[in-house]
């Protein structure tokens, strides 16, 4: 029994970690053709994959990191996505940067945290 | 009825969520003059402001990053800064790189998460 | 008494702070010898003497960001190092950018947030 869930780790992080009534999602970056709306799109379905993991939703975004790997390029291209994807009635914290990734491919990395569902249940959670 | 509160919402993102005991505020920026004195110096306050309406206060920092556009050039300036605005007994974890930000003329910016008013009710929060 | 427990301050930050259940570690680096390595390995010895100020230790990381001066040459390295580190079992949710840091010999910084013990008291907390 823990009050730490973990899901879909690997040998160097957990995609999904549910602590309390928060849930943290590791940087998700994506190597889908199309350039900055390609990537974004694609990184932006897997969070919303994780976060349906962890039970919850976009509707419960609290905070968002944005990397992207060339600001003055992608910045719009990113900002179209985004607008196209979050709830505008449940929009973020959110801060955006420059920063190169961890391969050259990479043009935008994306850190989530997040709300679980009010119902659920708020002491130790067993892994599904 | 939401265990969410947003304020300050815009098309990309809120300036201030807060969820449960914990206070998220977006990447805050400064347009105003005076170099990295003048816009560290305005970020702050604009961030006094969001506290303030997240009913709470610097008192109650938790940690904080900071992105600086140029950190050899600016990291003294933005230390100074803050060592005026930051009360002495109640300073938050803190980390500072180099970051390119969202346009040129950005010197810092600064990311807020903090604690809510001890007193404030645990339960859902409506809207003010 | 306060519900915000804040260990090890300077007058520019907390290298702890405990709220909640959550504690929150400021960005650790190192000047130690023996590049990516050697930092990354103090770096990480610095982090398990934080968790335990903390009441808490590495099976119990949530989140880590980590910042590397120059992430082609040194994510490997500080990979294996996070390898030997880190528990399998309970892996954060991680992300990974490069940064250039305070100061040119750093050459990576990282930002843990973790949980408490469960079994801590969840009310106000002593400075011990």
């Amino acid at each position: 029994m823990t009050d730490i869930v973990r899901k879909d780790s690997n040998q160097r992080l957990s995609r999904i970690v549910i602590h309390g009534d928060t849930v943290y999602v590791a940087g998700v970056t994506s190597s889908a053709a199309g350039g900055i709306v390609g990537q974004t799109r694609d990184a932006l379905a897997k969070i919303d994959g994780y976060l349906a993991q962890a039970g919850t939703d976009k509707s419960r975004l609290l905070s968002v990191q944005i990397w992207l790997k060339d600001i003055d390029r992608d910045f719009a291209g990113m900002n179209a996505v985004w607008a196209e994807w979050a709830l505008p009635q449940a929009m973020p914290t959110r801060a955006t940067c420059e920063a190169r990734l961890a391969a050259p491919e990479l043009l935008v990395e994306i850190i989530v945290t997040a709300a679980r569902r009010p119902g659920a249940v708020s002491g130790p959670v067993s892994e599904s």
